[in-house]
């Protein structure tokens, strides 16, 4: 249906700040909302697209009213909320096993730094399940009734690779051939996934990738001889790379 | 694939108060934000979904702001910020033709009341066509790009009927069959031609009745003998009848 070699382009934007990034909490698959400086960010978000005349022909976000609210405003803002939209629990945050709802600093003292960094970065080693009855556990959550017994306990970054991609194969690949922009309103894992695949990044690099709040991060795709999409752009470009780079030091040196 | 007779439930909200209406200006299918009113309204709206336990799972809306935000807002309120959303111009308010930005009083006071209320509530007489240059005409939004020559220039009622009924049976009435909570979030007029529609009312009837903001009206609904859906609670039941009849008596009273 479309032309070999048709390009799309593909623009991330990562949810701002929400009460429980500002609380110092694991969050996860806990749907708590935007902060006011999440939805000051989310607003610059769509400046930027509208400086740029990067204009989203269809959205995708998950379920969590982090994304979808970061989406809304920043769309708003650059007069495309009336554009179509696809949501799924495939581009929800990883979901942080028992960790959830817990102070980080608090698990750092009670597990120590080593522990504590290899739920946090590990790409393959997921933090431990957390209990169904959990009050932050998503048991029974209607928005995932239909996913039964595959409701993630935790999960690893590799986990959340894998439960994306089928949903980037089957869903936005689809709009990018199109030649369509699509926006992807998601969160710090699971837009980490989707670049790991983008830019074939390995799995001890990736875990090291940080992707900044609110700036939007685009890339333009072309087919590649092996039939999948690839970036003409690697790495992607941010709509206010000095911002980025500001972000990404601040996060680096936030470890040391 | 759905049995005769499913029962689906329909939720009709009609967005609150826009900056537009607080100024008194014709709006139509210009695209103004909600006022701080309207965006209390819609949370009330929400409040009043989730006090009834009657939880929407599927959500249509029009393409304009208004809309769009009272949905988001009572959706996020009640908990259902996530459920799957179909967008449509066809739900969008009647195009108001020339009067598009015009304020009302000055218009009675230029055209007199006759004309004025002729142009605000006959069935079938549109007000005069909009300038396809008019600041307010919708003449190259990209939204609305898929309509070509088709795009609205002026409507009265019979017109939004017939241009809303096709989405009714081909997006509505499916996800009514089988058995979801459908919430439609659109427009005093657009929602008028529905509710014509589904009450079988008369076309001298429909200009006077009107339905108030932010307030769910909610109709169950049968598959009738004729294989059309058919309510089971004729005029429908709003979640707070007092408050509903207080607001349909108030506009009843602007006319004395």
């Amino acid at each position: 249906m479309n032309p070999e070699g048709t390009i799309g382009t593909l623009v991330l934007l990562r949810h701002g700040q929400s009460d429980w990034n500002e609380k110092n909490l694991f969050t996860g698959w806990v749907d708590v909302p935007l902060s006011p400086l999440g939805e000051q960010e989310a607003r610059r978000g769509g400046e930027l697209l509208a400086e740029a005349g990067l204009l989203p022909d269809v959205l995708h976000t998950s379920l969590l009213r982090r994304a979808i609210a970061t989406v809304q405003i920043a769309l708003d803002v650059c007069d495309r909320h009336w554009i179509p939209v696809q949501r799924s629990w495939r581009l929800n945050e990883r979901h942080y096993g028992a960790l959830q709802g817990k102070d980080k600093k608090q698990t750092m003292e009670e597990y120590g730094e080593e522990q504590f960094q290899i739920w946090r970065r590990s790409y393959d080693t997921p933090p431990p399940p957390i209990d169904p009855d959990d009050e932050y556990a998503q048991t029974g959550d209607p928005r995932y009734a239909d996913l039964g017994d595959a409701l993630p306990r935790t999960e690893c970054l590799a986990d959340v690779l894998e439960r994306m991609l089928p949903y980037w194969q089957t869903s936005i690949v689809p709009d990018l051939r199109a030649g369509r922009t699509v926006l992807v309103g998601a969160h710090g894992n699971s837009l980490r996934a989707l670049v790991k695949h983008l830019d074939g990044i390995d799995e001890q690099t990736i875990p090291g990738l940080n992707i900044p709040t609110g700036i939007p991060l685009r890339y333009d795709l072309e087919t590649a001889d092996d039939g999948d999409l690839r970036p003409t752009n690697p790495g992607g470009t941010y709509l206010d790379p000095d911002a980025a780079q500001d972000a990404i030091a601040a996060v680096a040196n936030q470890g040391r």
